[in-house]
Order: structure tokens, then sequence, then C-alpha cells
């Protein structure tokens, strides 16, 4: 995009009109100062169609708390806000509220708590809690709610693939299939979850990552063109990359003729003293040709190869293709786990698009207002009861059980601070006839989940390393009961209400229907 | 995102890691430079599940020049690639490889024709064509397809539902569950498929036109929390916006709340001499909601006010409601056009992810190959007959029938031109059962799709305008036989091959296949 355009539609105009709209109202009615806090959370699990989630990986905080740094409205943008009229021909945007617009339309003031990338998450709980003024704590709801709803969305994907493929390692692969520039997001988001390397080069710079790849079928062709066939093709790879060797063997028939061809120059490799890695599969059934290949290369005496799967995959199509093989291996006299072990999984569309189901629903809902330095909690109601968003200024913890494993996660009023070994009343969040009684003893850890991520004076803690949001990732996920990671029908866990937030969410449900009632 | 990191992720290296691996090869081989032609294209049809499109809308091509414009292997690219070592420890690419990038490593030697933004478009028809020295129409392959596919996805989906709305407005609304920056990209593509406006204000401005959008659920809570409520927040929105509210309602409760503040706002403005824009309803069953508030609205004297509906909305949603509305209306005594004429749809996840089908499975295949001034056509043979691509350089053309309604798109040679009137043949592009026979007079016009969108001196036409753009997509539309349009199992069109084009790709398919023989 051209740098001007570029200006316009990435800084700080990539937002919703209302977004601008409402702000001045709010500068009307001498509220767009008024100190407010914003939840962001998600209200269910990603439900793919046949398979469904039962946790969620928190990811994307650094990309926005980067965009958050680096926009502000500036000249071209106010310029842009004064240009606009309304329908009556008059200026849309008042000079007062522009002005105020460009002494403090920056995100500067915000103060952001979250709950760390990498960690697994659940519905309803605030994976971040924006306070600040109330029209730019406003304005950043569209860039934040894209930003972490999709790199949230992507982990999650990126987790239960991984978990399918049985802890091989698993590539991602779906630039070309992603949004835009957005599935550079994506990328650091499955990067997180459970990608061990990217197909993206730019990207896996950025993250500190060796870009991954092969070759493409266009390689073959070229060389069928030439007249050097796919075996030369092979060999000019082989030559290029003597110890990364990784061929492509389905351009025109992987048993008949891009196996057998790549056995040939791997043992070229062999008798020049280099290890070739592997073969990748791109097509086909893949748990038979799977099975094909690993026996061909095994009579010809290479058991270490890599095999790369790398057609349409997701945690249904590994799981189906895992499940193939160790039912089909024994058939041919092949170990079952022996194939497994040196499978590697390339994941592309259905990766960066979180297919079935490609949006997380994320919202950002007001929650409290400052009136005179306490807190007023805002509510609003839906008829769908589980739609009613948790009013007020709270705190999150994960209660973990004497196994260890976390059992429930608690929201409470700001003030609770539930304690180990305590007794206490865990409530459904929308149904009243649900609870769930702690006995004393039964909680060993409690684990309050927010950490301050950027207050007035800027950031509060350091950026997290790729490595630390991966091991938090794979400790969280391991601290999970079995129930919750299954890929299909998992358990629900649960996510609870204090009974003081129980009271107060319904004292105010109450009296907004109280209001509507004297109303009507 | 840091400037730094933005050259990395945005700039040539948003690319798949194995073209760069490949070019190497190809530098090593000696055919770096050798003038190539790959063509992009998609096989299918997006396919949501229970509903399928029966045509796509092309688009994206403008974002890829710019892209293409703006990018090139510099310093950073460069000082990245040459710190990567292979697993022998030893530099991944060559000096002299890098050199050649850095004097050669832009997109300035490729040519692209393709078939110009806004035109429907079928599977298999080559939608671009790239020429070039091999190594660059190699490298630009990642960031065609994730621009190109991504924008034609979203391009159709935004056709098919601005259909499934007979017509009345269509905004685009949805930033916030698009792949981070990506988003943008989407909302090019629905403002030239059928969305009127969106509510995207970066790229509102980028592409010249008026952002749009009202209030979110939070301005009303806020007015409850200051204890003016939600009449309070309609009143202070009416004196923001007199020529321009259109309120949210369902807040509190849309028939017992929502509507009758708003209204009691409408009567203030009226009072005023201004004229009230209308209402939004975000949740509930919008049919029954739109209808009530139609009655009540009539009733108060506001029956020219609009009715904006915008929860979870497609083609399907739309579809059901309009049939709800037809159904319903009468029984409460309302013209049910009367109230289909006065709604608009507000679209936001369900078009910006291509619900049900999130990514276009568009391909990018090598073709041909210059050999001595001669052109070598390549081909990939695919176990899938439907998968094996159309080899050699082609021509497309749109062929008319005496009704003056598209009846096939056909692929021919490059000294092929079929005339109006002329009888021919036209192949399925894979099974060979399967033909048509044009009977002379048959056809009323015929054609060529493709366009020259960049040379060896840089553009060859102007960039079109948004209006030209979306009067194209009406145009092509309304020209496609009214089964085509069809929103559940619309028919299939015609997409065929030419008797000598048919005739080369078996010969290919054979010449491969028998090497393939003769091998074993």
């Amino acid at each position: 995009m051209r740098e001007q355009n570029r200006e316009m539609a990435e800084g700080i105009l990539f937002t919703d009109f209302y977004q601008l709209t409402m702000s001045q109202v709010y500068f009307r009615l001498g509220v767009h100062e008024r100190t407010v806090q914003f939840d962001h959370f998600f209200r269910r699990y990603p439900d793919y169609g046949n398979h469904q989630a039962g946790y969620c990986i928190n990811a994307g905080m650094e990309t926005l708390v980067e965009w958050m740094e680096g926009v502000r409205f500036g000249g071209p943008q106010l310029d842009y806000l004064r240009s606009l009229e309304d329908t009556g021909g008059r200026a849309l945007f008042a000079a007062d509220f522009l002005d105020w617009l460009a002494r403090c339309g920056d995100f500067g003031a915000l103060h952001i708590a979250a709950i760390p990338e990498g960690r697994v998450v659940h519905p309803n709980v605030p994976l971040t809690a924006v306070q600040g003024p109330l029209a730019m704590a406003q304005i950043i709801e569209t860039a934040l709610l894209n930003i972490l709803n999709y790199q949230t969305l992507i982990a999650t994907k990126a987790a239960r693939i991984f978990e399918s493929g049985l802890g091989q390692p698993m590539l991602e692969f779906g630039l070309r299939r992603a949004q835009g520039g957005g599935g550079n997001g994506g990328t650091r988001a499955a990067l997180i979850g459970g990608a061990g390397f990217s197909s993206n080069t730019g990207m896996s710079a950025v993250m500190g990552v060796a870009p991954k790849g092969t070759h493409a079928h266009s390689l073959v062709q070229l060389c069928m063109a030439l007249g050097i066939g796919e075996e030369g093709a092979f060999e000019a790879y082989a030559d290029t990359y003597p110890d990364d060797t990784t061929l492509l063997v389905d351009t025109i028939d992987t048993l008949e003729s891009g196996v057998p061809n790549a056995i040939r120059v791997f043992e070229k490799l062999r008798r020049k003293g280099r290890r070739p890695v592997g073969i990748r599969l791109d097509s086909g059934d893949q748990a038979f040709l799977a099975i094909q290949a690993a026996k061909m290369l095994d009579e010809a005496g290479f058991e270490d190869t890599s095999i790369v799967l790398s057609s349409d995959l997701d945690e249904l199509v590994i799981w189906q293709i895992l499940t193939q093989i160790a039912q089909e291996a024994p058939r041919y006299g092949l170990d079952a786990d022996k194939i497994i072990k040196r499978l590697v999984y390339g994941v592309g569309t259905r990766l960066i698009t979180s297919w079935g189901e490609p949006a997380l629903g994320g919202v950002y809902k007001l929650v409290a207002v400052q009136d005179g330095g306490a807190w007023e909690s805002a509510i609003k109601i839906s008829e769908t009861p589980a739609k009613t968003p948790n009013p007020g200024i709270k705190r999150a913890w994960r209660l973990y059980d004497q196994r260890g494993k976390a059992t429930a996660d608690l929201l409470t009023l700001s003030d609770e601070a539930p304690g180990v070994g305590q007794g206490m009343i865990l409530r459904h969040p929308s149904d009243h006839t649900k609870f769930r009684r702690l006995r004393e003893g039964e909680i060993s850890r409690v684990e309050p989940l927010h950490a301050d991520v950027i207050g007035a004076g800027g950031r509060t803690q350091a950026v997290p390393s790729l490595e630390e949001m991966r091991a938090q990732r794979a400790r969280d996920v391991e601290l999970l009961d079995p129930g919750i990671r299954r890929l299909v029908n998992p358990h629900i866990y649960h996510v609870s209400l204090s009974e003081k937030l129980w009271d107060l969410k319904q004292e105010l449900i109450a009296e907004a229907r109280g209001n509507l009632r004297n109303e009507v």
C-alpha cells in the first residue's frame, strides 16, 4: 500500500466509524475523559462443526501494544475527519472535538491488564481489561478485537493440531490462504500455539525462528519441461542443499515415480557422506502413501528420513491418518509407532483460517464508569441470559485441585481474594440453579490470572519471548484435565462467579429491568 | 508493527521460504532468468456448506500491483538471508545468488495479464497470467495468492449477500472479526463486490467512500450508568447528529424500551424540523422485530425511517428474514414490500471471513517455459483429472448466446480467435465424454477476458476506479443466467477448452505418463 494510504488504513483510523461518532457524543456530554473500564472476553469456545475446542490459547497482546504505541490522531487523520459532512452538508466533526483529538488522541492514557499470551483461557473470563479515558478506551475497541480475537483463534487451532499430532513437529504453511498481510498475525499466533516453524519468511525473521520450506511442484514441472525430469529436479535440489534435502514426491506419481527418484538421489547423497532429511507428500491417501513410502525408504536403508504430510490437514484429518496408520502398518509388516515418529505436519489453510469457525466472537463491553472517584458498575441486559456480561471491576483466578489440575476459573470483585484450602461457593455465570460447593482443602493452589501490561508510564513488563509464551502454553495445557483436552466433545471447564459478584450482577439486572418496568 | 519489523514481514519476504530455496536451485541450474508463464486460477466455486456460489467476482489486482511496486530485495532482506545456515552450519544462500537478488530482485521484469477486477469469473479460467524471469515469477506466488484469493473470496461473498437483499443497501461491518490488518483488503473487496459502504474508517478514506456507522451498546450503557438512561443516550446522539440519527434499540429491550425511546427522540427531531434516519436491530428475531418496529414507527408517523439489521447476517439469513417478513407482515396489517424496502443490512463476521468457506483455493501453476524463443508447455499430472492444470499459453473468451446472456467461458491456444456466429466444439476441461457443439449463429458475442495490467515499462492501464469496478460487476452479474445466480444449488456455468487446447493437454499428459511407464 502506498505510504499515505497506509497511514490512513493502518493507523488510528483502523477502527469502526461509530467509535468516532460516539466519541464526539461523549465529548458533547462532557464525559469523554471519564475513566471507564471495558472488558474483552469471548463467550464460547470455537465450534468447528464436528469438533469443538475445550480451551483456548490467549495471544495477540504484543501486536496490539506495538500498534497502540505507533498510532495517534495526526494531521492526515484530522484533515480527513474535518472533510466529512453530515447529510445536511455541515461538518460532521466539530472543531472543538477535533482539537481535543489533536491534543489527546493517542492511547498513552490507557492502562491494560491482561492474561499473558500463551496461557490457556476460557469463556467469560476477561482476557483483557482496558481502563482509561472513555473516548480513547472506546476508539481502541476495533483494533483490539481485530488483533486479539484473530491471534487467540489461531493459537487455539494450532494447539489443537499440535496435540492431534502426538508431539510430532508441526509447521505453519498457510500464508497464501490468509487475509492479506493479516496472515502475519496468524503466523505469530501459530508459533505461540503449537507450530514449531513457519514457511512465512518475513514473520519468521521477526519472531526469531528459522523459516522452513522445501520446494513446490513447479520445480519438478520446470525440470520436466527442460528435459531433465523429476530425478533431475531432485538432484539439482540435493546438490544445492546437501544437508537439507526434503523432496516433494507427488508431482507425477508418488509411489511409481516420486519415491523411487527420491531414493536414487538419497543414495547419491549417502555416497557423498550426507544425510538426506526426508520426503513430502502433498496429495492422495496420506496414511496409505506414508506407509508405502516408509516401507520403500526403510528397504533402501533410509529409516531416519522424515515424511512430511501437507494436504489440507487439521486436527481431525491428522487423527484419522494416525488411526489408519496404526491399523494398516502391521499388515505391511511395519511398526506403526515408528512411522508416526517420523511424521512432520505441514498445515496451511485449515490452520491460518481456523477452518470451521473462522472468527472468535470476542467482545469488548463497558463494565464500569468512575463517578467522583468511585466505580459505578455498568451492565447490558440480553434476552439470552448467558450473553449478559459480568459487570464491574473484577479479578480472575485459576483454582487447582488436589491433583494439581486446573479445576475452575473464578471471577470475584476486586476486593476479594480466595485462599488456598478455603471452602467457597462457585456460582454459574448465568444459571441460578447451578453452583458448585468447594470443600475446605479441596483447592491446592489459587493463581491470579491478570498481569499489568501497560500503565500510565508505558509498559509495565518486559516483552515476553516466544520461548516463554510457548513454555507457558505447554505448562497450562498439561495442567488441564484430559477430558478438557479431548478433540471432540470435550468436558466443560468451570468458569464461575463468587457469591458477591453474582449478587452484584443480579442487583444490576433487577435495577435495569425495574427501570424498564417503570418506564413502560 | 515496528518499522524494521514491517520491512521484513510486509516486504518481499512476505513469501513462503521455499520460493527462495527453489530460486537458488534455478540459479544453480542457470535457468533463473528463463522466461516462464504461471497461471493463477481457482478450481471450484466456494461451497459454504448448505449453499454454494455459482460465480465469483474477481478482485485484488490493484492491491497486488501496489505491493509489487513497493518491494524488492534490499539490505535488510539480504542481510537476513545471508545469516541463515543449513544443517551443516554453512551459509544456506550463496554469495553469487544473493548478488543476483541484490541486482535483479524486484518484480519490474514481470508482465501480468488479468481479468479485470469486478468481473464475474469461473473455475479453471486463468484470472491472472504472470510472465517473466523464472525466479521472480516464482517468488511472487505467495503474495499473489494471498492477496487475490482473499479479495476474490470476499467480493464473491459480498455479491451474494447483496443479491440476497434484493438491492437494498448493504454495509460492511466486519473489521473486528478479520485477520488483523488483512481486513482492509476484505473491506476493499466487499466494496467492489456489493457493499455500498463500510464501517472501516481508514479503508473507506483510501477507497473514497464515506465511512458509515451509528453507535454501540456502550453509549446506552454509559448513559445508564450516568443516570440519564437510554432515552438520554438517544437524545445526546440526536443532538450531535440531528441529520444523521440512527439509533441502536436493543441494549435493554427492543420493543419495550428501545423503539419507544427512539420514537420519543425522533419526535423531538421532527419538532425541530429534522428528519431522523432510522433504527438498528442487533439481536433477537430480526424479522419479527423489524415488523413490530416498522408498525410502531409507522404509527408514530416515521414511515420513511430505515431499519438496519446487523445480527450475524449472511445471504441465507437475509433470505430467511425476507421470507418471514413476507409471510408475517400481512398478519399485522403491514405491507411486506414496504418493510423490505426500508431495510439496510450491516454485515460483519460472515462477510469478512466468508463464513462456511474461509479461503479460496486459488492456485498458481507453471504452464509454459521459453526455450530458445519458443514456448514449451508445462504440465502437472494429478490423480484427480480435474486437478490437472490446462497447459500452455492460452487466451480466455466469454461467449454470449442469442439472449445476450453469458453461456460459456472458452480457453483456446494463443493463436486461436473464436468468431461470432461460428460453430465450434467446446470440450469439458477434464472429462473426455463431455462436450458441447455450438451451432452456427448460436453465439452473438465473443469477448476476450484478459487485459494487460503491467508490462516491462510498468502499468499498461490506468487504475480502475471503484465505480468502474462496481459497474462492471453489476453488468456481469446481470448477464448471467438466473440459474447461475441462485443462492443454493446454482446451475453449473460452462468452462470449456477449444479442441486444439484439449489435444495439447492430452498429448502432454500422455507424454508425462509415457515417460513414467518407461522409467518404471
